[in-house]
């Protein structure tokens, strides 16, 4: 008898196709659905393969969820936040004003049960997903003029989608809709005053510090987005067992790898920034403070009416609470001293 | 013909052991290892199983990279700074006092070519490595009388052992080296003035609290320590590629679910630590810089001498230079002004 065959099943051939929210220019967040498809084919010799298509190749960015969830592809590569439209729990699992950092969002995701809670949401759609890239806190945009106070904001035109859109609305702000490529332009006429995009390394691409050079942080709507890989759920529960563990493991190895990736290309594009004229500036508390306000005040409304979003931000919110207690002890502190070190240039 | 056995063959039955430097009770380092393990299992049908021993069942805690060099296992979760007194070289890949953070370390080591660097000298020792978890910033340990100046440090008995204790003495401290079971009662006969471990979850297990209340912060020594999986050279080049793939895959996803699993459970410990009379106290500025300056003098005469350790130094040292510009706009006026809504009890 031959017992080979027996393992030979546990790596068929499978070809699917991921569909990115991203082009293929921002090459860090594309890059962790690349880097995902790499390993899971390197870890099935080939047999696992997953071809990930830039937004616009297959669907566009913003259809990525519902494609994998129809079937058209059998995955997609998104910010869950892009579809809050649909219910504002979708947000939950990539990011909302105010809410869990990068290394908070991994603990409440692997130890806080957040990979259930957020899959009983995302199963009743269609869809089972996964961590899987992040760009950590991001910045919080590129301003015309100076923004020191809320009378500064008041009628303030931004290119700012999103809960971070109906917080900045909600303290003056006049949050607008304009694809990637128009807002350079619009920016430059005047039409729009401010816009946010992500951080150093791809802002720098887009040429904003021309035309808006003041460059505010932090970006309180994004301070840990998590991106998703999302897998059309018949799809996902015809796999073989190894091929759903091959699949899980290189969505985990894959999120902290988009995290590194951006950890060492900001620093050199924040420098390159400020040579040619960026103009760093911190949001005034005054600021800060009507937004965290604003936001706790659009959270409540939504979960009274919102069982879903309530069940996954009550988790959330629960473990921030304590969790920000002990960063501002070691972490908090050793990172103080050596900027203070590097500020003085000692290091 | 039977095109099957050669899809069969590359997921050959093996079985490794892995010597962990570690006991079962640190569940979390120890378990970054056990995870690592099982994401292999389950992502080979069960055909690559890898078991792991606690420190002492093979070989004592301080020997695992000897015996996986050796050939006695094939594989070995340890520290590398263990081994510095061999070539100060092996603490770099940990962690050396003032060096990078845990998002650092990642951002060097899978962006910044420091798997390679660190590679290229493991080589020579018989040994292949991957980072394999890590604690975050750890707590600056347990002192019997509150340490406000050098003068305080001054003759100060710690149990503290490699880089960091090198530093200590520097600044006046008589390092001590102590088996982890002999602390408790030397600190409470105050034979001992002081012992760093790691931080909340794993040091409450040890119950220093009640002998040695004040708990500093930040253990400058140790910043970002990242464990290492390490393999048997010929072992590891013997292996098929897919399964060379499913360990590097397994490595790094485990590799941030460690520190995941400190971020959730080290805040709880923390509560618990000061419900129970635990006082928390900063290291003065007065110790932190005679530290600092300490560490970089050390750091000169080594690499004076030590090419390998210069060439690592001086990446790592590039990187963090750039590094801590960044991190101290976005990042860290996120945690900051989060920090301030917690403590006002807004969260």
């Amino acid at each position: 008898t031959l017992a080979a065959p027996a393992v030979a099943q546990s790596m068929p051939k499978i070809n699917w196709r991921m569909t990115s929210s991203f082009p293929k220019s921002l090459d860090t967040i594309y890059g962790a659905a690349e880097t995902m498809a790499k390993y899971v084919e390197a870890m099935t010799d080939g047999n696992f393969k997953i071809q990930v298509f830039a937004a616009g190749e297959i669907v566009g960015g913003l259809q990525a969820a519902d494609a994998a969830a129809a079937g058209t592809v059998e995955a997609c590569h998104t910010a869950s936040y892009y579809y809050w439209g649909k219910d504002p729990t979708w947000a939950l699992a990539t990011a909302v004003p105010f809410s869990l950092n990068y290394r908070q969002m991994n603990a409440w995701y692997y130890y806080g049960n957040g990979i259930d809670l957020t899959n009983e949401f995302f199963n009743a759609q269609g869809l089972q997903a996964y961590p899987c890239g992040n760009t950590g806190a991001q910045m919080g945009g590129w301003y015309r003029k100076e923004i020191n106070s809320l009378a500064d904001v008041k009628g303030l035109k931004m290119r700012i989608g999103g809960f971070g859109g109906k917080v900045m609305e909600a303290i003056g702000a006049v949050p607008q809709q304009i694809a990637g490529g128009d807002i350079y332009p619009a920016l430059e006429k005047g039409t729009l005053d401010a816009c946010e995009w992500v951080g150093p390394y791809d802002d720098e691409k887009l040429g904003f510090y021309k035309v808006a050079p003041y460059y505010y942080y932090p970006g309180f709507w994004e301070g840990g987005p998590t991106l998703s890989s999302m897998f059309n759920l018949d799809a996902w529960n015809k796999l073989p067992d190894g091929y759903k563990a091959v699949l899980k493991t290189a969505c985990e190895a894959a999120n902290g790898n988009m995290m590194a990736s951006y950890d060492w290309k900001n620093p050199p594009a924040l420098k390159r920034l400020v040579a040619k004229g960026t103009k760093l500036r911190p949001f005034s508390v005054e600021i800060l403070s009507a937004a965290y306000d604003a936001s706790q005040s659009i959270y409540s409304d939504i979960s009274a009416k919102n069982a879903s979003f309530k069940k996954i931000r009550d988790s959330q919110v629960a473990f921030m609470r304590d969790s920000f207690l002990w960063t501002q002890l070691s972490e908090y502190n050793y990172d103080t001293f050596m900027m203070q070190m590097d500020n003085a240039g000692k290091i």
